[in-house]
């Protein structure tokens, strides 16, 4: 039996490539994908600034066992598992044996990206996550997902919310803090969820009016437009006002423009954490200028975070199992793509036109098959997406 | 009785006044000072370039009880004092009521240097260590000093050593670490020295050799000199051949110089800490330019450390009574000077002709006593000094 | 001119004194009490079970400045005060000085209730809260109280709430934690809140339906009666029902009685942690039998709290001022007696007649004063008191 | 070629078997076990007391990589391996999929033990210590040893060494610390090591003159004989005056006696921490008396620590090659027995007629090999082993 890839041919170019779907081997479970998400690296990468080429684009996914190899008899949460259940997959393998896994910080393996990297045309082919299948290997963790999350919600649960929940749960936030979340995209969303669901007093900084309204059904209790407050001093000035004097407990940059965190470092009280998670480039012109005179006298925390322990995803699916329809996770995404359209879509995210682009790689597969035919009619209007209600 | 404090008159400029010895309040204390260090901020600001003007100069200091206000029976360890016991108080206060006391962060309580920045010529006076007598207030922290630490020795241990023992206690060093210390100023050698009593394998970076032999007799397994390794590329390959490939745990920023904790978050290791403590202005052009992605990517802790918690001091002079003389802080000052001599030490301080100077406010004080006149004896060749023996 | 104390003068006997009001010395305030709670310690020094005798009884109250010492200007939040204004202070003092204190836990300071417990007939008298008047002395912490919080409401602040609050900052709560609650007495309504404020799922067990019922209203998601569970083996297996089988992440033991504490060993899920606060007796019948193995093959923490560090008082405040409605703080109390109703306050108390009474020193002061006339006629029905609306 | 094991038959019994050596599949390594040592742990499963029969005895091990599965190049920190090479495994695996592994706390698995515990008779049989040869599986942690270790001392490296490296890694062990020790067994004297490596001031209590002496080439620098000093009282005494009146920041429990935790309680200072080791068996009659109001009146954190997470075993490794000839590792085993000697080892173990046992199993294995023959030459006075010298 075939099965499609979006693979990367050149800079901003994907192209479907049909392959044999590869053997299951021990400890190796093949997924069909039900939906998986466009995230702002994958863009990264379809735009060619990153060393991956290539390969299979995308990382955030649901998917549905196709088949299971010999030995899987669980998910690592313990749970039983059978062909057809929904399950999501950690994007990342651990090593186990690089500097970062010899000291237990699994979630920046070095060798963690090894396999979503491999060529397309490369076996098994089926490393990524805009594909209609994929193969999850041996030691690469994943969980059932809750029946009560929609496939289009728990599409984004591997990464960006994986992320900052692991991110929250390592600094205690103390009780009734103050939490700053500079850029209201989506991990802004989420730590601003996060956040309030922990009895935070989130105020969400950005300069884009409608996502500041996003964020709202995000948690955030107040927002403030750049556009509005200007300059450093006038932001500090209005979040002093709108917590009655309180400077915050807690900043959470991610903005992915380097420069915020010098604003970071002037906002967070004496004492303060700033949780960086925003800025993943290392390129030295990614850069930003800080006084570090300013970290020493306000005795600040700064932690950086990327990615999450494998195990945090089971916890982020409880989570959105109990909140998903507290916060607006439902509208978060609002434009839904056929894999044929993977192209148009990776284009259209990259210019902005839509927010959070989301594929259903079986929209446009197995017409004969007469469930999937059913699945077809909602080519127009797929599921939750919002922009299909 | 008249006393002599040595005050700020201009920039780079000090003078004698002297004034009757102030009334000892309820709950204040005293206290002839035996010896005063030359501390970099004194430095700061006899050259003009801290807001404090017209005060005292002086905070590292060691004395003897003069006079007990009433009410004050014991030291803040519950140690009975009484007049002419040694004593070594913490130069700061704290108001217990700003925001950083409001969260039990009295390191950083922002009135903390009120009482030192006030002007000689305002009652009481006494408010700095390059003077006779210096006055401690109610709710100023102070400690006996244990028997067998020499006077020259402790007048450093209510500044940097504290700063420095608070500074590593607040981070969990885990066993058998490899620390970095970039810069063998003071802070670097105490840095060290504790490090090393911790059980860490110590590696101090400076740019120079004098700097970094001492640094040997502060705990110092390896040095790197910064003339043999100039780049940052051969300072971290020169660490990894000295770790046999083990990348630092922690490194503790002591340079003054801000671009230095550029180096430090490209040493540190993948979930490393950074300890920041030698840059202390903030100045805008104090800056420097980091990269935000590496503090993401390697999963960073940056933690900024200011002065220390009161009952650090305790502490301190514990570890200085164990410690004092397995490391060399016999020879860590270089030359005495009296309090006469003051305008000389600062600008000898200045120009870096010494490393680092101590003041003996009694070397020429009271010559009618007989005691005093013996200790007068030793002006040129005092106590501990290296220099003088 | 005179106020009242409710002095111990016996085993399970308090009788109102009267002394002139005490000279207000530099750094000391003088409150009206406006209401103080009966609290569990003050049941259990008024049966004699305590070394406090003589003294006035009361620690848990809120006042309104009557007289300001000279130099206070300002709370410990550096808001200014004035005469009139509603404050509510620290209960109790920190010496600075003992071993506790020598480490920062102020919360520990073993000098901490000499003045609460001092004889009723020693100068300045007024050192407890079941009185007309309470003197504040200097060094000792307090705040302002946020207007919108009632007199009734706030006058637990500064013992278990505080407690409760510090308590869960200190451990880091991991988000949507299992949360068990081991009593639903007021520590336990007060966890119950605190933890749901976080975002907890509370699970309250206790014998007392009623107590039960009320915890539904201070934030228990799940509630388990001892009577329906009544061996250890029954509450595990129904706590792990109502969670769909994952184990409490923390534990917080409030139930005073100390085998809780062997049960909250086997309920707490590896790895995980229990809040030791219940239990504050030292006497050796106050024991438990434990098996420690059960520590070292789960990994547990157990960790005891006393008190709260001075600073929480104010970040307690806050929290209340932003959910006192949103619990059912309103319905805490159920009875409001007089001063010098006092003894039947604490017999009644005693006899868990009442479950927490409230004093109101003011009730039957001062007739002449037409306010306070006014404020009488409420003596039935004072106001906020359920039992009196 | 044929094998040989140590494998229980009968409560106080073991039996040599012999086996084909199994196939060594992908993943797997097999070993030569060159030294295992006789852990506590063993002689409870030997005496019957555990659960485990019929299995083979013996997890601590150096062994000699005999055969590499296929996919094996590296060891678990990244180290080239190849047949020869010696190496030392983590005696337990990690499902990672229980409820333990799913917080990443890999250490308390609950399937860990399960490898070690299966029959002998049941394939692939070279599943324990005692043994000519060990199968490592896939994904079970082992590292290359540093050459400078001797088999003899690194033998116990990876079950009580590393699990106390681990535990005092877990806590945050103040710079100059008072660190007692509860008991001068193995746990004891390597607690003793390590704590006095990071510069504690270490003092054991034991009953045994000559075992605190044994502690005192650990590292302590005092200890206490409870024949000296028969009741707690007294030695809480003693403790204070060798510490100037310092009460213990850390009490570590090593002891396997329960009630021993009872002491700690009262040992520990005001805001303490207890390590709790020692005790493992979770019978109900493995039990002691603790006051709770202790535990919450001095705000104590006991913190119980099984095993160690996996990679910690090559951080003791480390720790050990920098260490092991500054304490006296060389003299801890004071007696080698050969495989066949296992029941007497056992015995003698077993009455405590050698403090630590080791077997050598190639001792009497292949006298035709001339290299095991020269190796067969050092049957009494095996290598390292005191006894023997």
């Amino acid at each position: 039996m075939q099965g499609k890839v979006l693979s990367m041919t050149g800079v901003k170019n994907v192209e479907i490539k049909e392959f044999e779907l590869p053997r299951v081997e021990n400890g190796q479970i093949l997924i069909e994908v039900l939906k998986s998400n466009i995230c702002g690296s994958d863009i990264h990468m379809w735009e060619g600034k990153h060393v991956f080429k290539n390969h299979v684009l995308g990382h955030e996914m649901v998917g549905r066992i196709h088949t299971l190899g010999e030995g899987v008899a669980t998910d690592y949460a313990g749970e039983e598992i059978k062909e057809g259940d929904r399950i999501c997959p950690v994007y990342y393998l651990t090593c186990q044996r690089c500097k970062a896994c010899l000291d237990g910080n699994f979630n920046v393996c070095t060798h963690g990206s090894d396999y979503m990297g491999q060529y397309a045309d490369v076996y098994p082919h089926f490393t990524g996550a805009f594909a209609s299948h994929y193969l999850i290997q041996p030691n690469q963790y994943f969980y059932k997902v809750p029946n009560n999350i929609p496939d289009d919600i728990v599409a984004g649960a591997n990464c960006g919310i994986s992320q900052m929940y692991y991110a929250i749960d390592e600094i205690n936030m103390p009780s009734n803090a103050v939490v700053i979340v500079q850029g209201a995209g989506g991990l802004g969303l989420f730590s601003s969820a996060i956040s309030d669901s922990k009895g935070a007093n989130v105020i969400v900084i950005d300069s884009v009016a409608s996502r500041l309204e996003q964020s709202k059904k995000f948690g955030a209790k107040n927002t403030i437009n750049m556009k509005d407050f200007p300059s450093k001093e006038e932001r500090l000035e209005e979040i002093l006002r709108l917590t009655c004097g309180k400077e915050p407990d807690i900043v959470i940059d991610v903005t992915g423009y380097p420069p915020a965190l010098d604003e970071a470092i002037r906002m967070t009280k004496i004492g303060g954490t700033i949780l960086e998670l925003g800025s993943v480039s290392i390129d030295e012109d990614q850069c930003c200028t800080i006084v570090p005179g300013l970290i020493v006298r306000k005795c600040l925390t700064i932690r950086g975070v990327l990615r999450y322990q494998p195990w945090y995803l089971h916890k982020t699916l409880q989570w959105l199992s109990k909140y998903h329809d507290q916060y607006d996770f439902a509208n978060l995404t609002d434009k839904c793509y056929s894999l044929a359209e993977g192209q148009l879509a990776l284009t259209k995210a990259a210019n902005k036109e839509v927010a959070r682009a989301i594929i259903d790689p079986q929209k446009d597969i197995d017409l004969g098959d007469p469930v999937k035919w059913a699945k077809n009619l909602y080519v127009d209007h797929c599921c939750t997406c919002p922009a299909a209600r």
